[in-house]
């Protein structure tokens, strides 16, 4: 598998229990060439036909990811979750052969803190960051929620009733609730850009974006 | 614990996991008033102080469920994760108990199913849609990806050379690549709203709304 | 194994433990085709000869389901007891496959619910009915005893005193004791019908029919 | 609890399982003073008040045993199912201490015959007897099947549509089917037996007795 | 392996374990043909050269007794200990079949009393024989000891001072003790039978008859 | 526990199982005091009350050994079976203390070999010993047999036919078979010691005593 | 436990297995104040009086490590040896907390990399180390061997032949082999250090310094 | 493998764990002929490149040691360390098999000690010599440590202010400090011997022979 790193679309993924398959999955989808490792052949026989290649291997083996063609890759994910060990030592391996752009998946903020002292760049908390993003759907009038930045998010909401019926460049929710509505979706129809002369009727659902406390202070009046 | 269901701002959650304790600290930290709950004493303790109440109990033991009052609670969190069974017991027993509002998490999509046949009101799969999230970001072009629906999504990127320089209202992205820029960031700001007037610099980061796969054309150009 | 429904005399047994055995035993004894189907294939290759056709498969994999033709099935008998989660996971897929006549065994009340809220169509609890049969019989004085309905049973006992050279039409044990004798078996015969005239002698058993409390009654001063 | 056995309605349960439960409260709830026993504290404690008395003790400690008194009583059931040693140690020390009527459940034909080798007076097996009753039912045509006695059964049934609107002493059924209908249900009433003046119409449910064949046969035409 | 019963000198010995595996080679040794059984390949590997006919199977498997021929033999050792389950599965199973002299271990009394129940003719329990063999070492006097029948023994130890110089036949000893020397051996020779013209020396070694607290007591005093 | 070793009749038994509970009991039985010792609670509690003094300790602990006062005894058993490790470490440990009689109970010939290197004075292996002596009673000639010593047997057999009548004296059994026999047992009384004078009688058991070979011989012939 | 870290002589050991406890013993024994802790309560508990201060503890707790006060220590021994996961942790935490001497123990070279990368100061392979030591032994000549940097090793060795007789300062052993002999140790005496003017003698053992290779080759013809 | 013992460069090393891979490897490195040997295939295939012969096989087992030559080599290592009954049983045939040098790594002192009385002719014990010697590098002023004998150290350490500048024959050193200064490395340099002439600078590294105390208090003023 040794080729230029050059317009280069593939991806090592190793570990693939439901974070890693689903990703690598996502990745065929749109036309990247996927290795799949793990060192379950339950796992790799799963994902033998939706995956470009698979392999059983063991991600904590010098020798086995040299085989496999690891250091060849510009980019890896490191998708065991479970085992600490396991997801230490493969990330230190690839980091050490020089693999450019290294994710890794952690099970805690101390987990992710250690991949990054040892050379991960990207370092991704799923249970964590779920656990964070549905907390502002549990209260009943969020629809959906992303914190893009710290102190930035959007956040999906049903129209409240004071904007409807008005222009949204009229109804001065800037100024008073500090956010844009910067999507919409009427009943029935697919999601489009709202503008200044957009005018939310009942039922339509708005995503809107702003600072983190002004879309969640928003989402309540709803 | 029993009061008035009116303007109840109380969740109880099942499951002090990674998924669950981010969750509940989450909602705390909005003024939730938040019952922890687990059957392992070690986690129950970690949250003793950071929760509003916590209990040690079997969340598949009925009698339990309703010594802690689990049937006056109008939203309930079933953050179980690793046991399948005690997952679908737990939300079983919620869901004869009458709570309105069941956010419970899946491992699979099968259970998820499981979860929605037996009474469920929202699924959750934590690492499965955050490994889908993730694949955007490995091609290294999307700096964040959201899908908020079945076929629209917004995505975080560096605005494009095509872009710099231009109007927005005058650059003709909508019309070429199907997408809106809904917020901008210069280098060093915050971000903001972007409005037909907004000019892109080099290194600005934009979010764009569009189709699902226009925003990821439009990041693979970016 | 595709063929028509109609006059379909096949039937799938997942399981082949105690229970699941015994059931696809008795059904090919009474001329079905059994499909047995079990994870362990120790237990598979025990019932090889015996049943009409044998297969290791996971009953929680979709797929292995499809490749045996578990849809084409009209009955379909989820015999797994020991681990919730696989009868669950089972059941489910069955349900979503549209098995039009699904029994499914539960090891506990709790369990023989979720698998009605998935949608089994008859569930059994084995252990736990039996439990109840037996009770009956450690008195003493009962011989056997099967509830047909809520508060509807049939008791096997010995003729009482009180029962004994008179005809059954005129010993007033309808109004006295609320039940009816349906069978008689005399000592060394076998087992008929009863009828008004017949006239129980020493020794001879009797089937009674009646109210559940009434048969209890009545057995007591057998 | 040393008293005269004359008139003794007292029974020693050891093993409180799914079925050891479900006999123990079922003698309770019919006046039975009942012992329960299990080594595990938890199940102990899980029926501490619904039974008479409950006691933690080893059943295979003669020891324990005697010190609960188990000599003294007149009946004992041996419910334990899944460690056959400890059901084969416990039934050999009552059978030694003369405990004059034991029921012993066993989980297979081998077992059941060692209990019987040892001693027991009453062998059951749940899993393997609701396994064959259940077969019954699988077709889809009988509603439920207890078979008394080797060769003699009881089917519950629809009525067929050749006995409806004709009184039973003159539809010729026992002779036709060598079967006699001893109770009936009509629709939305309870069960009541059956005489030769009885008419069935449409869609009562009726329980037949005769032998076993004829029984199973008659289900078929129904 | 059929053959007449007539001059049989097969033996089956079933468990392979230190008491089987000693059992069996000195029975090889004494020219008996043994087919030696055990579940665990390792075991039956490590004596298929030195046993006349080895085989792997479960002595709990009613049908792989059968297929090795088990009911043809006339002798039968169950040598299983560790698993009391399987021990007393097999010696059921062998009683079944009709062996004649079937041999038992057992690890307690309680052990033993099952096996006698179920049928076995011989039990032997060798911890528990030989601690008690030992205990009459341990006094550091007697050098042998063997109880041959309740209340009749045989003790090994060194002539007594009283002895030494005199004919057996004149000392008095059987009035006196209550034992009677059956074997002697001189330093650096062969033992050989006593008789009432043997004149012990100092550091003889004999071998004493009589009853058991007669021989402990007669070992005192040497 | 400290005193004069002058007289000393105490014993440490290590191990309470099978062989060293058999083992103590017998030597409390002819009056020693025996310190029992193990690791387990339960089997220390087992014998609180039938040994002399009883103590919960870990024998592979040098300190706790010296505690209980080891290094005063004159004799010890180390009757730990199980694990290999914690029966040569115990036995170290005394050696070093410098017991003076040890006796060491050993699963294999090596383990058996590892102690008397270590310094056990004494080695047992009851379930090989057992074994052998078990082989030469499945031929069903022979009733009990010991070997005494490497060469030298005694037997327990029936009288054979060509004994009956006879004086031994006159029977030349010596000559002919190499055996003399030392005890004889007339049917319903108790054994006593043989004479010249003696005439066995059809049914009488006989004890001889001779070369092993010789002894072996001579039962076949019975 | 707090105060000045001027002339602190404080180590806290974490793990008290074979390496850390013997280092943390040898501490003691030269003055240092040790606050050994390790997650097991009995290994605590040994080393509680050998020990200056002992305490039970999670080492891979934040919370815990603070509250014994290990961010006061100026120096830290991580001597958890078996358990990758926990020693990475650890000294995770020790790195963040900054304490400015680490030494973290390694079972192999990547987990010592790894150590590394996360900012341990000192990584020690005491099993790696020991063999690579001993290796040098195992050819019989030389009697120790230690490298103290990369190409300087000390080698311990009987005087060879050659130098026998002579004045070190005269024998040419440098410009011959590379070496110098720095101590020397006569038979019955102490070692001592050696000069231009000693003359080793037969059975005098000297400790030469030199090249690594140059102190092997030297031992084979000692 | 078998050859003449004369001039024999052949090690036999059992156990390929840290310890024992790490003695092979570096015996390999200078020349000498391994047969390395595990029960554990994969790490016999790790090694079997890196090693002369490798072999998987089972050291306990008398007739294994056998075939592979054991008793063939002057020089076996048993390194087999986590379990001492294996390192007992190996340690205990190559006695009796008189392998004249066995070495033999342990675990604990008195595991250390068992293995000398069985008959090895080296003990080591690394993880406790290696926590002694790492001991006194904690400190922060000694860089390296080794016990030659007891009471001779060798410390290898900064050279103190007060011999700065000082030819070492003119410094007093021993006098004052009562060791001696015998290897001396100059920043950038290489080590080298010293002399009475060498005058050590500021940043030297020196290595001091002396007894153990005098020059741990040496490096303490260091």
């Amino acid at each position: 598998m040794q080729r230029s790193k050059t317009n280069d679309k593939r991806v090592l993924v190793i570990g693939l229990g439901r974070f890693g398959s689903s990703l690598a999955l996502e990745l065929v989808a749109h036309g990247w060439e996927v290795l799949g490792m793990d060192s379950s052949p339950r796992l790799v026989q799963a994902y033998a036909d939706a995956l470009t290649h698979t392999v059983v291997a063991d991600a904590t083996d010098d020798e086995a990811l040299r085989q496999i063609g690891a250091q060849e890759f510009t980019r890896a994910v490191v998708a065991i979750g479970t085992h600490l060990e396991e997801s230490i030592l493969a990330t230190s391996l690839l980091v050490d052969m020089g693999v450019p752009h290294i994710w890794a998946k952690a099970v805690s903020r101390r987990h992710g803190r250690i991949l990054q002292q040892i050379g991960a760049h990207h370092v991704v908390l799923p249970e964590h960051d779920m656990g964070e993003r549905v907390a502002h759907l549990v209260s009943g009038r969020m629809l959906d929620f992303v914190e893009l930045e710290e102190d930035f998010a959007l956040g999906k909401t049903r129209a409240p009733r004071e904007l409807i019926g008005l222009k949204l460049g009229e109804s001065g929710i800037r100024s008073k609730h500090g956010i844009t509505v910067v999507c919409i979706k009427r009943h029935g129809e697919q999601f489009t850009y709202a503008t200044a002369e957009t005018v939310p009727q009942k039922g339509d659902v708005i995503v809107v974006a702003g600072k983190t406390n002004d879309v969640e202070r928003f989402a309540e009046i709803s």
